[in-house]
């Protein structure tokens, strides 16, 4: 996919790599949760304020693409508490929806109630456990303070706003409490600030718009998977493909395939473009080690 | 750590190592959860029907451990799902308490009530969000259920068997059922029968006892963790100290340090025993090349 010279800038700045057309109009930007859950939040990061199709499952996202029913979608791939998603890794591999942006979300909590209710009424918190889990230093200073757990963080605030109690809060992102019109009582309650979720930008194939030319392509990743047979010599040739031409790596993780002892699928985002001759060798040469290997998608740093 | 020749085979059964005796007597073994989690599971499939100590945190756990008030501990380190659990690297890390073994525990689901409450009569089920959320079809079968979101799954058995509802049930481990003297309605009633998690059993090292001689060493693994300055080069040259002396890896994971762009953490499990020659020499050839090296344990493969 070499860049085309005749592209304009402003036709380079609407194509699916930079992507400020997703979402809008008919075709609206699938995620996994609530209205207002952090998926949503990367949705906002990654294409602004766009339409959006909540959605139960990650494999519900991916099908919504895949059917023409989203025009493109957001999921995330890793935490930096909770390591890889790696669900939406296999979905990756078996919907074959390409990778075309990513983002990082700070995860923040924030306690939000109904308008009008104050702080000092508040008894009762609702959120999910994971997210009660991660306030504990909060409810330790605030022992007035019931934690009730709930389906979803976005989705408490939902339910606040729909129940109206006078004693109750929910503990969910600022972008929940704007949509659903409620307040923040306190910002950023969370126990650890460096919680981030990496999230992935998807559009089905026929919708990816050739890489626009020109840039440094140090400022673009390409993530891909690939297995081998086993790890002691195969992996370390496997690098090479990529050490011997200079290219750096982002990411490396092993995961043992499924009744398979000794076979291994392996993530890996290597800084640089498709299309950059160094890649495409490596990528050549990785293909004569490597059982299976896909390229996941090619994307701008985020 | 060389094995002494003059252990006898009952004496090394009792080693930390093969660890039968953990936990008895006034030692008990720390885990995350209520009592009937599934790292409750985990610590039967290593050590038996042993004295536990249920713990709030992650952190609890290992301050437990290295303060006396447990004499092992028992952590989840990855799901075959959801990844790893980068949070008990840290602690991994900070406490410097080293793994002697572990165990995978296939994450069973189980429809729980109390003795005498009939399946016909469930309207609704207690379980955390996430348990909830892995027994999708189940509930798509049964559209009479409620699923009401609750802080844990054996702790929604254990408040069943406080409240003694006549229409509820909870979603939990068969542990959690026992443990408590309810009653399974349905057995294993989640979408997706390849859903493992991977624990640790740890020590404090003055707890360790030696590594027993003689048998195979391909039925030990040991788990390292290091750091290297940027991935391109560094971590091709730091696999070959494995791979030039055959070495088998079971595990490499990178995880970018916070702060640090272009620093990397990588997990690292080998199979073999960190007293074996060629380990000794992979491990001393690494300390050459990364910034930070530490050997996390060594322990019987589970």
């Amino acid at each position: 996919m070499p860049g085309k010279p005749t592209q304009s800038p402003r036709h380079r700045r609407r194509t699916a790599h930079s992507a400020p057309e997703a979402g809008r109009g008919s075709e609206p930007v699938a995620f996994q949760g609530e209205k207002g859950a952090f998926s949503q939040v990367a949705v906002r990061q990654l294409l602004g304020e766009v339409e959006v199709l909540p959605c139960e499952r990650f494999e519900d996202v991916f099908r919504s693409l895949r059917d023409g029913r989203a025009g493109s979608a957001v999921i995330p791939i890793e935490n930096t508490l909770h390591g890889s998603v790696h669900e939406n890794y296999d979905h990756l591999l078996n919907y074959g929806l390409p990778i075309v942006g990513e983002t990082n979300v700070r995860i923040v909590h924030n306690l939000i109630a109904c308008p009008g209710v104050r702080w000092s009424r508040i008894r009762r918190v609702y959120s999910h456990p994971v997210a009660l889990n991660q306030c504990l230093a909060f409810f330790e200073k605030n022992p007035q303070l019931e934690r009730v757990p709930f389906y979803d963080t976005a989705g408490s605030v939902k339910m606040l706003m729909e129940q109206k109690p006078g004693d109750a809060a929910a503990i969910a992102s600022a972008v929940a409490a704007q949509i659903y019109g409620a307040r923040i009582l306190k910002r950023s309650i969370e126990d650890d600030r460096s919680n981030f979720t990496r999230f992935f930008l998807l559009r089905r194939p026929d919708g990816v718009a050739p890489l626009p030319s020109g840039g440094d392509p140090k400022r673009w990743k390409t993530s891909l998977v690939f297995t081998t047979r086993n790890i002691p010599g195969a992996l370390f040739r496997a690098l090479s493909a990529f050490s011997l031409r200079d290219i750096n790596l982002a990411k490396i993780e092993s995961r043992p395939l499924r009744g398979k002892p000794w076979e291994y699928l392996f993530y890996l985002d290597l800084t640089g473009r498709v299309d950059e001759p160094a890649v495409k060798n490596a990528l050549g040469h990785l293909a004569e080690l490597a059982d299976l290997l896909r390229v996941l998608g090619c994307y701008p740093r985020g």
